[in-house]
């Protein structure tokens, strides 16, 4: 049984910086923009890094919160060693629970998260994550420097911190249940193609969500999965179908809902902040849906196995979110 | 308030496999010991997987378990992407939880567990982590095959992978509480002096624990930290004497206790396996501790950051052990 159900855990509250690409996309309401990729450092590394603690620090802000009322800060990033995070949290003065599913960070912090605040003496938690274009390409690919081709199926690592505050105070949205993944790997190499690596754990996820809590997909009103891009959601789509019989009427790719089309960004946006960027900043905005099942998909891309011609394998958590 | 109490959690086995070095270590029990890095693989990173999977695999035959019957696996490692545990976890059919930090991922991994135990659907959880010379020296400091000096206050990453379980049977070993520690950088560049780096986080989360508590650092019969090694377990001990007045009577550094001096280890060993591979195959083996807290030690040293002259943040996890 991988699926938990939770009581009192409620998101409270989110706050988002984004990089130009971003800024300039379908996104409707972002807290800060940035129109260059530096953001005043000399490093893009540097530059997530102060992405994640404005977006820790702001949202302190917005609610009066100094450091001594967060139990815990849960978050991960893109870049080895999760350096984004480790960097941004030092000296924030809170403890640091640090994760890594690659672009699945979001709901894998959100069911730690909600796992600890089912302890008496925690009671509020801020959520982490942040990518950066720049730093994930040339760490899992090339510097984008260099020029290098795209193919069409490539997705762009998009640039933002995302902080969200989750308490058991009953406000803006609950955290009803969530589903931790099993890994899988479907033999791919093509590391620019992330979305047909991911889809089939993202489908596996998905089965496993409704199975272990006996729901129909139709309990959902929107499936919103994390960065499957435009071609892994149909690959997504149709693998639920043929695999589990699970047919999916209205299903979302953040990926896919996140670039305008005259950015050319081929098969859409990627990265751990793809999913609560387009979730909080435009699918909530709508007030379109009560009940969204999102799944934040990870491929488990390590540039020295794929070296070593080892094929992607890939991971997908769930968590079911209700509107209030 | 950042400690946490657990009232149903015990570790109730744990399974070891080591390198070469360690083989030939203080080390009294080991399940299965090489005598190269390699382990019949072609890369040494394909060798730590295999480790890695051998740890699960065993431990889930010794109890006579299946995949249906562990609820999860919480695991990480030192390599990018965490990438040891994504592939050993690749295919075993059980939901995965990843972390990441660095050397104190064996008490992150047993407080994560601990909080999925309060759950009453979760009753079985699988604790992973791993380690190999090659594979972390050449990715955070060169390849052995350089030949590079050492200094005095290097220590050696140990090679080793190590399994446990946890459940709710009240059996071997109660997680008793835990503590998530809080990052801090006290301004040090040297790679090859991880204790200096992580000694004050150790001592910090040491203070946390026991304030969060109300206990004295006596209510242990053995305060065990987990890579400082020999100098940095000199800093630790001299920075809680002075900087909070905590003045420990009986500590040991896992780091410190792991080689033989004729394996000339200049400062001792390290990585996240030398923690519960010391406190399994040594420590309790000597039935002479029944109140134990093990501090893993975090240097959350990134390579790049490194090289753009930025200092290195440590983090420690505490977290008291009872044997029953």
């Amino acid at each position: 049984m991988a699926s938990l159900k939770f009581s009192n855990v409620y998101i409270n509250d989110n706050w988002t910086i984004t990089g130009p690409m971003e800024s300039d996309s379908k996104l409707k309401k972002i807290d800060i923009k940035l129109d260059d990729y530096y953001f005043d450092e000399k490093t893009f590394e540097q530059a997530e890094i102060r992405m994640q603690k404005m977006a820790i620090n702001s949202i302190l802000a917005r609610h009066k919160l100094s450091s001594k009322d967060i139990d815990l800060i849960v978050g991960g990033d893109l870049l080895n060693q999760i350096a984004a995070s480790n960097y941004a949290n030092n000296a924030t003065n809170i403890p640091f629970v640090g994760i890594y599913s690659a672009c699945a960070t979001f709901p894998e912090s959100l069911i730690i998260a909600g796992s600890f605040l089912k302890n008496d003496n925690v009671n509020k938690i801020i959520g982490i994550t942040s990518c950066h274009n720049l730093t994930a390409e040339k760490q899992f690919r090339y510097p984008i420097e260099y020029g290098s081709p795209r193919t069409q199926t490539s997705t762009w690592t998009s640039t933002a911190a995302i902080s969200v505050l989750l308490s058991k105070k009953k406000k803006n949205i609950k955290v009803e249940s969530g589903t931790i993944g099993k890994i899988i790997d479907m033999g791919i190499k093509d590391t620019n193609n992330m979305g047909a690596i991911m889809a089939p754990a993202a489908a596996q996820t998905l089965y496993e969500h409704l199975s272990d809590l006996n729901r129909n997909v139709d309990y959902y009103d929107l499936i919103l999965t994390g960065d499957l891009g435009c071609v892994g959601g149909e690959i997504f789509k149709e693998y639920c179908s043929k695999t589990y019989n699970i047919k999916i009427k209205k299903h979302l790719d953040a990926g896919c809902e996140l670039y305008l089309k005259s950015q050319n960004v081929y098969a859409g946006g990627s990265g751990p902040s793809c999913l609560p960027l387009v979730l909080f900043n435009k699918i909530l905005l709508q007030k379109k849906y009560k009940r969204i099942l999102i799944i934040g998909t990870g491929s488990l891309h390590s540039p020295v196995m794929v070296n070593q011609k080892i094929s992607i394998p890939a991971i997908a958590h769930a968590v079911s979110l209700e509107v209030l």
